[in-house]
């Protein structure tokens, strides 16, 4: 049996709860959970924001922990290594984003977190190809929100070539944007934060920032007309998305991973002249996991966090609600 | 004396204009022109819908002629040579997208139309690095549209590397559309136009099309869900381009060639989900323009034109804001 925090109905509580995973399957592992991450796609899943939680709900995808047990067919993971698990806990393994070494754009992935029971619990079980090892060097304790927040904003790198010598902002310094800005410090880039308060300006450049924008100053963005390869946007809120555009140098990308829910009124003329495109992504695949792990490890990346026990998993959780945390939570056992 | 045809007003006739272009500065070359084709992008300085217009303004963008003068210090044309002009007649050559060869993103090049005497005219003069010779083989008097027209629905395969394995398909067959289908048939790809008339769709298949659908059928184009690796709209009008965007694949793009000016009201959600892109371009470089017209002379591309004389201009331009033009017109000597 799996002893687990599970919430019952849209914003519950969570209170324990014990399941039966039943035997094994050939491909699948279960991880003994030493660390588990919040994610705020934990409280939108837990709120059914998205319409697709299935109810009771175990959340939490920054899984840090050992495996358990492995599959008869797993040949790469063996019991005892320390290993991470993200957004995802299975492929199709089938479709051409598979074959294409896509996993994460798989349209049949197994979210963590829907229709399966996550992290807020002892044991997790997975498809040993969604977990990734963990180098030794990596620090435990923080490396949780690696595997969701830190991948969603290392993938754009790595999916748009983003070159040592090009300049990148990242709108929204929070659990997102405190990670890109020290990825991209690390990548060699130039790193602008687009931030509103001094605080956070501060930290930004302590991060890795080397210029701030103030995103309150129209004026001041419009003064950085044509300057940025990439804009990573990671707020959840409308902004002037054509100022931000105008930001851009000539095939200049502006890239959402933060799910904000007003539509994009964008400029097809923005667009046309000078080449601009706007994206986005989710999460990555474990491929680039594996690499953003490496990378992390020689530079030194590492999440900021406050760290609560599993037994206080409500006031963890409404922490994050608050938009207090600093930047990101990690249940430890 | 260059004898041409200006308006000199928004949306006022086109009536004989005479200018001295002064003397012809070492790196121009002056054209005689044989045919201009009439491009929307025509209509739209005509009437100063862009506010950029300066009067009197000599349309004519899609220029086919003879070198007639080479400046001092021009040495890859030479007078008789016949060349194409098209929405560029000239570049700042110092900027980043001119070093790169994207000369066409150049926010300093010199537009034929605005601020410059263009192709309706006898004579045309322009920066010699703007000007891309024909190769022999292309047949003249349809080459005009392929300086405009055609570089901007060919430049985007160049700038995203469209494959021929890819499916790609075309929204509105119209004058930009046309040239879409015949190029993305010889390129290699599965080729979808989508449309609203039975006419059209006849005519698209013959153009190229392999499947058409009919771009009012919401359920025939959700059932098209994740089809296409690219969607070039040609179209200026408000379509629901969230709807467009379920039928891309994972890492699929919808691009923009035609200026609609409402915004596009892009869900994030659809972004993220499946690595989307949204993007937009302006013509092609004059190195894209010189490989295209290699690559329309090996697969016989060609724009299907109505011909008017240079004494009917006010006539063809009546026709072509009536939008029965079928597909482009020229004007001929």
């Amino acid at each position: 049996m799996i002893q687990a925090f599970a919430a019952f109905e849209p914003g519950g509580e969570l209170k324990p709860f014990e399941y039966d995973p039943g035997p094994l399957r050939p491909h699948e592992v279960e991880i003994d959970v030493q660390y588990c991450g919040i994610c705020h796609s934990d409280l939108s899943v837990l709120d059914n924001e998205w319409g697709m939680t299935q109810y009771p709900v175990v959340p939490g995808h920054e899984v840090v922990g050992t495996i358990a047990k492995a599959g008869d067919n797993v040949k790469h993971l063996t019991v005892g290594q320390i290993v991470g698990l993200g957004w995802h806990s299975g492929y199709c393994n089938a479709c051409t984003p598979c074959h294409t070494g896509d996993h994460n754009l798989c349209a049949n992935a197994q979210a963590t977190i829907i229709g399966h029971h996550g992290g807020f619990a002892d044991k997790v079980r997975a498809a040993a190809n969604s977990v990734v090892p963990i180098p030794d060097g990596i620090d435990l304790e923080s490396a949780g929100p690696l595997f969701c927040g830190g991948i969603t904003v290392f993938n754009p790198l790595v999916q748009f070539d983003t070159k040592p010598t090009d300049k990148v902002a990242v709108i929204g310094i929070g659990g997102l944007g405190h990670m890109a800005l020290q990825f991209l410090n690390a990548w060699g880039c130039e790193v602008t934060a687009f931030t509103s308060s001094e605080d956070k300006r501060k930290e930004a450049l302590s991060l890795g920032a080397h210029h701030t924008l103030n995103s309150r100053d129209q004026k001041g963005i419009e003064a950085a007309a044509g300057r940025f390869d990439l804009i990573i946007s990671t707020v959840n809120v409308k902004l002037d998305w054509n100022l931000y555009l105008g930001t851009l140098k000539p095939r200049g990308r502006l890239h959402f991973v933060g799910a904000t829910l007003d539509p994009l009124d964008i400029n097809v003329f923005s667009l046309i002249m000078g080449q601009h495109a706007v994206s986005g992504s989710p999460v990555g695949s474990p491929l680039t996991i594996a690499r953003m792990l490496e990378f992390a490890k020689r530079h030194n990346v590492r999440p900021v966090i406050e760290k609560f026990s599993f037994d206080d998993i409500n006031e963890a959780i409404k922490r994050l609600r608050s938009g207090q945390a600093h930047y990101r939570i990690v249940l430890q056992r």
